[in-house]
């Protein structure tokens, strides 16, 4: 990715705000090849709120900065804690830290589930293996 | 309104895309009081996307500008046609000025309306007298 | 505060990370208020970035939906961190909880300060008292 | 360029204030190949403001979609106007249109220049020819 300039504030730095959409990028494309995107769980009857994230800003992105953005699977059973940093493409530098916490929801009745979805379990689990 | 920080770019001023959202405050403002706002329109089975705008920025706003949106119909049988003006709060200054055009859709077959609804018509009607 | 409509996402609430502009515009006020805001830190020689923030979702916040934005200073020898709790204006129900740290920085070597600035510790120990 | 979660509004589409931010994406892109772009400019003492911004919306994007941005000069002599055409990347179809026109700025001054700066329209002709 690059830093777009209607991200960057009056520091000339990436708004920290903003870093929310970058980890939302990564986690739908992890979620697209998992096959539990929004739509595929929206299908099965469920919704997929995040409810606790974290971040924590290390160095500042710039302006048309090249960065990367990794994530990966911490807890999956009863809820989705995903890990994700952000780093320089040139230098490897660490830019941001942070997490996401997804719980499954019905989507008619907008109750909370006590476990990830039996569909999602099967296809992440699938791929842990 | 003020214009908050996330809204300013690496030039201090707010970023032009954002106006767009300072239209929309107003706008939502004005059919709230016209009874004909996104729910009621819902309500009713329609949609109510904008088709057309256009912004005209004379002068830049800044980080914690006090400013003020002026809106006003200039169409409403066929479709509607807002006119805005942004203006400081102090110097009556113009900042901006632009309009946008929405039209009527079914909600379910998403076609367009060749008129704006009878319900609408009634209401804004009624205010406009 | 009202939710805006370009605030809310697909699933008719306010986007997860939009929670992220109404603490700031919460904490713009209070740092208003206690004079060591972004222009004034700036005038001093410093910049103010938030470093670590964590949003706990407990119940959406949807479309036109009047909320208010509680902040709280938890730290600010060192650093500053605030505390916020979004609640809904009507029934008073827990939204959101989080927090935001920010540090002071040299603004033109961008070193970070081990402690919050003397003008800033003068000001918010006045108020503090 | 691909519709994102955070673009989409509570009708599942993208928001229309939103697109403001697509045609800045291949603006940036189009500029930096000519090397005249934000940087650039401000090295050469030049500021170079969106002051004229239209959009017509024709067909809907939704979440996830694939989209291009076709973007191209129109005018470059005394202002830049860029014309911009939004298509789905499998049908071909057409989504949004509009126009931006910038001008050149003196970033001291904050004054408008009458022309394009020198050194843009030598770049930018260089290209043309």
């Amino acid at each position: 990715m690059t830093v777009p300039f209607y991200d960057v504030d009056a520091m000339e730095i990436a708004w920290h705000g903003n870093y929310v959409k970058f980890f939302e990028v990564a986690r739908c494309k992890l979620l697209d090849q998992l096959r539990v995107n929004y739509f595929q769980m929206r299908d099965c009857g469920y919704g997929w709120p995040i409810v606790d994230i974290q971040l924590k800003y290390i160095r500042p992105a710039v302006f048309n900065q090249r960065i990367n953005v990794h994530v990966k699977i911490e807890e999956w059973e009863l809820r989705l804690k995903l890990r994700y940093v952000i780093t320089d493409v040139e230098t490897g530098e660490v830019l941001t830290k942070g997490y996401t916490v997804q719980v499954a929801i019905d989507i008619n009745t907008r109750e909370m589930c006590y476990a990830t979805p039996e569909i999602f379990r099967q296809r992440i689990g699938a791929t842990a293996e």
